[in-house]
């Protein structure tokens, strides 16, 4: 099947784009297209055997590495005489690994791969390894809810901006039910897509919602980050990137107003929830303790915060009034990996809380700052939310 | 402005992934950081002179290239003494550009940018130039449609497949207007995302619509190539690129009957028509021209056919006969760049459908096989659909 597929591409691979092709060829013999196009290589290539390889063509390299999130360390591939380095891996965990090559030193994406990691910092391939049985992160043949890429004019910003929004399967725009709202934040670099992309939670909550585990929702991801934008825009400003005020800002002002009025929404803080990773996190927590008669759902997946500012912030008000949240929050789940490199804050955070008396779940497994543990995150807290 | 983004970035870049950063450390001096992570560069940039920086930061690299559609050639790029490779060029026209870094003679996306352009077969990015006023494929502050992506079963391929929908701003699933659909199939190696990511084709209908200059339309983009998730899925197929039979089943099968189950849709042929490019166009004319009493409106974009198919598909009932084209078509639309490697052929279909009575209109404007082109073709396209 590969062969077949292989040769069928090698005979007549005309990309949509290649600068090298803009000529006036109009027979496509195999001859041309060998020059117009190098073959193509299969990539990551699933083997029926559980087994994964990974192949990367190229003439020039001298070394070629993957470093796949499957593993701690890079492992070197070897090279065919057909000038494709490839290496052939047996995951041990069915799960969606970021990776990239690392070719002569420099990170590649897989050219061979569409499945790209959004990411303003760095580009990764996702390997999306799939166990004998399907998992919560798994497209399967349930009823399916949709993402939509919406665009609102942000009066924070002063420009139009973009969002994602998860509606369940069976959400009707003209119906008499309303829904509960999850505001569910990136981490830092990542983008308004990251949770879509990355994170599946479209095919989370599909299937929880199919199987009975979860509660209809409709879930938002705006984009934490207005610099790249601004800086297209040529709109100075001042970026700090720890500063939640702008982003809290946005929520409350554009955000929410946007969302409620675009959607069957339930408007009332026992109905509305936010969840974070990492940066999105520090901003969920800002958001979230900063405001409880907006929200009353809080949970704050490795949050960024740091040197005490799980104490700090109550006291500066970042936070509100503990004994305020303790009467308002309906919940509040905290979330980090022991070997996550944030795992420390998360537990001042969670000693913290204990001490002043707020009721919370925790959740500390094995594993670091990445989205196999944001899936799982994810999965836990919206079993929970709004029950 | 800059300086003060890349020394917030710089002082804590703590990334979403990094594979190194899964340690303990928990008070990230900058020390820690500079260690942990590369110092981010802002890329491309848009100078207030118009001109375009665009920058690649490596330790290692011994040459690096820009390989950009702005330009016929490649670009030398230069190194500074932080090991930061940049050039400054001047964009004469105003468009989106896909380009690359070649890095010692290998293709790179950039890193620093989070525009990417969808594809199975390489990774660019996307430099997206504006000029003083807004284009049509600018975000504008109108009113927006969405793009939603959605999941349906495929009776062709016995699995779930994703489509992107975009719905006009003002569409409403309640209300008792029913819209026209154009179906909009993308190139060789692109995927169903590439049409709305690199093609802006939200963009171009918001602005379009907002000044009166295109009817509000549902525009769907399915994606043809069901290769890649068959070999995840190890389904064997027979994979032959030109083969259009499966495409055109699950249009007519898959496609359509979800749409016109899912939207608010006008269900006559008179209110339905496909365009496409590239593989796209070949595919489109296949379904097009071979089903009549389906659409009513078709539009080929550089369509990949060869060797005398123009006439050919004719007579082997590939297409309908003539006659009946000629009874039924409203609208016939071929655009191909000059300078594209596929313009003989649509001279060709130009010659063979003048000569056969079958009314149609033409666009053959300098450029390429490009998606720049592509964005003008379309604009064209939706201005005359469904009037």
């Amino acid at each position: 099947m590969k062969k077949i597929y292989t040769l069928a591409l090698a005979t007549l691979m005309f990309c949509s784009y290649n600068a090298s092709a803009q000529n006036k060829e109009q027979r496509l013999t195999p001859e041309v297209m060998a020059k117009l196009f190098p073959t193509p290589v299969v990539s990551p290539d699933y083997n029926k055997d559980g087994s994964v390889t990974f192949r990367y063509k190229s003439e020039v390299a001298k070394t070629v590495q993957l470093d796949c999130q499957m593993f701690s360390e890079k492992k070197d591939m070897v090279k065919d005489d057909k000038n494709v380095w490839s290496i052939t891996v047996t995951p041990q965990v069915p799960d969606i690994y970021p990776y990239c090559f690392i070719v002569d030193g420099k990170q590649v994406a897989d050219p061979a791969n569409m499945f790209i990691f959004p990411n303003e910092g760095f580009k990764n391939s996702l390997c999306d390894v799939r166990g004998d049985a399907p998992t919560m992160q798994d497209l399967q043949n349930v009823p399916h809810g949709k993402v939509s890429y919406r665009y609102y004019n942000s009066t924070t910003y002063g420009f139009d901006r973009p969002m994602c929004v998860y509606t369940p399967a069976g959400y009707d725009p003209a119906g008499s039910e309303t829904y509960p709202v999850l505001y569910l934040i990136h981490g830092m670099t990542d983008t308004y897509e990251t949770w879509f992309k990355v994170g599946r939670m479209n095919n989370i909550m599909d299937n929880l919602i199919a199987q009975g585990l979860a509660n209809k929702m409709i879930v938002v991801m705006p984009y934490a980050n207005a610099v790249p934008e601004m800086q297209n825009r040529k709109i100075k400003g001042d970026f700090n990137v720890l500063g939640t005020d702008n982003f809290v800002k946005e929520i409350i002002n554009d955000v929410i107003p946007f969302i409620e009025k675009n959607y069957k929404t339930k408007t009332d803080a026992d109905n509305r929830a936010i969840a974070g990773f990492s940066l999105g996190g520090r901003q969920t927590l800002a958001t979230g303790f900063g405001n409880p008669d907006v929200f009353h759902w809080v949970a704050a997946f490795a949050p960024a915060i740091f040197g005490g500012e799980w104490e700090k912030n109550f006291e500066t008000g970042v936070y509100a009034d503990v004994n305020v949240l303790k009467e308002k929050l309906k919940y509040m789940r905290l979330c980090c990996g022991t070997e996550d490199f944030l795992v420390e804050s998360s537990r001042g955070l969670d000693k913290t809380l204990t001490e002043k008396g707020l009721k919370h779940v925790t959740y500390f497994p094995g594993g670091g700052h990445t989205w196999m543990n944001c899936r799982d995150y994810l999965e836990l807290t919206v079993k929970d939310l709004f029950k």
